[in-house]
């Protein structure tokens, strides 16, 4: 992508962008790749719409008035004329899935595999994320509390992503219930577990120093046991917890063991003390990450799904963001492209793109048809049956 | 898509809707193909965003105040709260493509062949189309004025609709600066040009009898030229015109010509005279229709696009709509989804899904994994290696 000039700054506004070619393309064929992943598992694509009232868009179960508002403050809000209600544009589509499992497919069968690709808006960028329309995919596995339905949405993000192309990928799991469970059990009181949390997120053992010693061993083991799979599960296993904590720790257990069976190039790291950014989960959360990209690729995890109702529903998710994968993926080679100069036959034409050539008709004669072709992009000449080269020296290909 | 209860019916805003399983995934697939046809013929994907300035998205050349105003008034606006500037939510994708054809991309070789795909959002919906978001796609190919452009662009879009198994697809051609040629040749004043047109679309030669005989000879002529190519095509050779206006006329028999012998099984229409909805095209129009199916599914035509130094190109695209589209094709089947129990191997699972299947994987062993797979709305069950179907009486294949 070229960097823009002055005069392309002024057109769009901050942190919206032109996808150009190869780019555009590209995108599309990325989220194509992973809805077709997802549908070969059983994932069924839905697609709620860009707009809607913003009462359904800042409502989800389990979360308090600081993430709804912060949420609704993430929105750009618009005025329906029709209503004269609210509305608001989606700045993240999982919420909106959810709604759709719990009213429009309530009567399906469960679990529910939901799939869905989409663009996001937000009101104002990050640092980490700039870009303030982006595309969001991902998939729902709704109504199963099965320690499988894990395992299998971990296992589909790995292998849609590693068929992105990305190398060297990793997931990080969280078990971000454990610390509250702990804290309950030990009967912490809050701003003790406020301290606790900070110094587990930040892995700083000297904040430790004023917690009482069999609280101190146990978070000193869930800091220690942070890091990649073989050497933090043996740590990990032997910090002293029982009761729910201790079932929590072995389901992240399983769950790593489990995962590492099933896809054993997968890289896999633990952090069973991190809380931050899965505060709404309600078992195992995870990320994925490349080496060498800042930024997460995707995540997702276990939540509870409010129904219209009253009840809940277990399920996870996961969702990747495309800004970010473009960072992580191979830059797009262009597809070839062959001109074929003005009263070359349709039929010729049809059958070159039969065998996955990209054909440029030529709209007029021309007497140098190799400078149109390269004016058009082209990187094949098509003269006398034979399909030239222009960009490099390679041979003249019969075709 | 079952009809929504008084539940589902308050969920979203008016016009606004959820797509479900199997619409969500056709749909997508619907705009792939048509990408992919555009692509085989050189088109290049663009993507501009759901967003803009305000001024960028209305403002276009050939375009008088009203019609600004009324593309103004059918978007969303927002307000940026970055550069306090108004944005809009776009209604309408191609003043995007020709800012980006105009703008990054001006120093791309010309023709420039573009496609894009996205949705759009409007403030009120129509009687005709009442949804208020839908998805546009489309291609654009700038900058050449030869006849072959329009050519290209018209069967490029009849063999797009074509694919997606619209049957009996005919193409309405008209020519909009025909009838303002022949007022200014004719030295008609405004109210009598008005007074023409009006008759014209409405083929009302009743409404020809004040005129003088000279004038109601050829616009009788031009209304008598309508239908169907083999019998409207020899009537308007006859209608005596000449200069500018016999000009345009011969652009569209040529084409017409040109186009049935391209595409002979399109069927193809002409209506010289007619004006209303093409008033910024500066050559031919044209719009696609589908037997039993209201409204258009997709038109275009030829235009000019304003250059930001001034200058103006020529240009020709299509655009197609896909709630349109989506009542006019045959309704999706959901592809066959096979049940494999709990504890089947992920192998085994592999392979089925390599063999075209796509696999639903029990997350807990049942004891009636044939309700289970029911449930889960598979059509087959996998047992001892064989897929037996659920759906009907067929005999089990050995897989």
């Amino acid at each position: 992508m070229t960097a823009p000039g002055p005069f392309q700054r002024a057109l769009l506004p901050e942190g919206l962008r032109d996808d150009l070619p190869p780019w555009a393309e590209h995108e599309a064929h990325m989220v194509d790749r992973l809805m077709s992943v997802a549908a070969g598992r059983g994932y069924r694509r839905v697609a709620p719409p860009l707009v809607e009232f913003e009462d359904s868009l800042i409502t989800a179960s389990g979360q308090g008035q600081g993430q709804s508002q912060s949420r609704s403050q993430s929105m750009f809000r618009l005025l329906d004329p029709v209503s004269q209600k609210m509305m608001a544009v989606r700045s993240d589509m999982t919420l909106q899935v959810a709604r759709i499992a719990t009213s429009r497919m309530a009567g399906q069968g469960r679990p529910l595999r939901l799939s869905y690709a989409g663009h996001v808006l937000r009101v104002r960028g990050t640092q980490l994320r700039p870009a303030r329309q982006f595309r969001q995919a991902g998939v729902e596995l709704i109504g199963s509390d099965a320690l499988e339905a894990d395992l299998e949405v971990i296992a589909l993000a790995a292998e849609a992503l590693t068929d992105l192309g990305i190398k060297g990928l990793s997931v990080d799991l969280v078990s971000p219930t454990l610390v509250p469970s702990l804290a309950r059990q030990l009967a912490l009181d809050e701003p003790t577990t406020e301290m606790a949390r900070r110094a587990l997120d930040a892995k700083d053992i000297a904040a430790l120093a004023g917690f009482d010693e069999t609280v101190r061993d146990i978070l000193t083991g869930l800091m220690q046991a942070a890091g990649s799979l073989d050497s933090a599960l043996p740590k990990l296993e032997q910090v002293p917890l029982d009761g729910q904590a201790a079932r929590i720790r072995d389901t992240l257990v399983t769950l790593a063991r489990a995962l590492k069976d099933r896809v054993p190039d997968l890289k896999i790291t633990i952090d069973p003390g991190e809380c931050r950014g899965f505060e709404f989960h309600t078992g195992v959360g995870f990320a994925f990450f490349a080496p060498h990209v800042s930024g997460e690729l995707g995540r997702g995890g276990r939540y509870q799904v409010a129904c219209p109702d009253g009840g809940q529903e277990s399920a996870v998710g996961f969702s990747m963001y495309l800004d970010s994968l473009l960072r992580a993926v191979p830059v797009p080679v262009e597809h070839p492209r062959i001109y074929l100069p003005f009263g070359t036959g349709q039929e010729e034409a049809r059958r070159l793109r039969s065998i996955g050539w990209r054909t440029v008709y030529g709209l007029v004669s021309v007497s140098d048809p190799a400078a149109a072709a390269r004016a058009e992009g082209c990187t094949h000449l098509y003269e006398h049956g034979v399909a030239l080269s222009l960009t490099a020296d390679d041979e003249a290909s019969e075709e």
